[in-house]
């Protein structure tokens, strides 16, 4: 059981953005102080602005922000959003073909867990992930990778 | 975010082998009920037979049968010891390369949520996913299926 990629440089993406506050960053930047793709991250930052999550702005001096306050982000909305394929087994999905669904109580039980899962997600937003007494750490541990 | 063919697989051999009681079953009946692969079939019963699930027995009258009783098999334990990897994140991983690790807070949080998750799989056995009303039923909607 993994959580995907996607779905991890999402929240690595908002996390970074939501230390830099009003600051702008690129692509490059992020990419660079997470030592990760910067295709990969071209795709994840392309759907987070589609879906609402931050704001890019074009041209020389553009750049990304985060469009809300970290505090109103919250994780298991997001990570719902991220996360495409929450079919956990077959009988989840439209093309369902086990033959005991109709008398089989596992689809229940995982359903279940799978709620708990996100009930537990729901009690975190963004700002939570990033404690305040922290946050200078992170920018600082940012720019020294960065550079 | 899925559950492995692998553990899918387990709980379902176990499943239908609880529904059988003392009657040896094979694993080409077992599949032929499912409608899925022998050979997968095949790596799912050695590792439920070597994690004691179930006793396997050889020979030309032989098959499989449930070692234990379905109410003391626990799902959540039985899907954690066949989910081989629970790392959701990168940072859960051995090989964990991830900058922000130190001053991140996104592992505990997922790693709440994964807790939760299995807490509520604690709940249920494997009798549980069989009510006994509906048993029955099963069995019959099986042998329909593999005759």
């Amino acid at each position: 059981m993994r959580i995907t990629r996607y779905t991890d440089y999402s929240l690595r993406v908002l996390m970074y953005l939501a230390n830099k506050g009003e600051t702008l960053s690129t692509i490059a930047e992020i990419a660079a102080s997470y030592d990760i793709s910067r295709n990969h991250l071209m795709k994840v930052v392309q759907e987070l602005n589609s879906k609402g999550y931050l704001i890019a702005t074009r041209g020389k001096n553009g750049g990304l922000r985060l469009k809300g306050k970290p505090e109103d982000i919250n994780v298991g909305a997001l990570v719902r959003e991220t996360e495409q394929d929450l079919d956990l087994v077959e009988c989840f999905g439209s093309n369902n073909q086990c033959v005991i669904t109709p008398v089989c109580q596992l689809r229940r039980a995982l359903a279940e867990a799978l709620d708990a899962f996100f009930a537990k997600l729901d009690e975190y937003t963004l700002a939570d992930l990033l404690p305040q007494e922290k946050a200078a750490e992170m920018v600082q541990l940012l720019r020294i990778v960065s550079n």
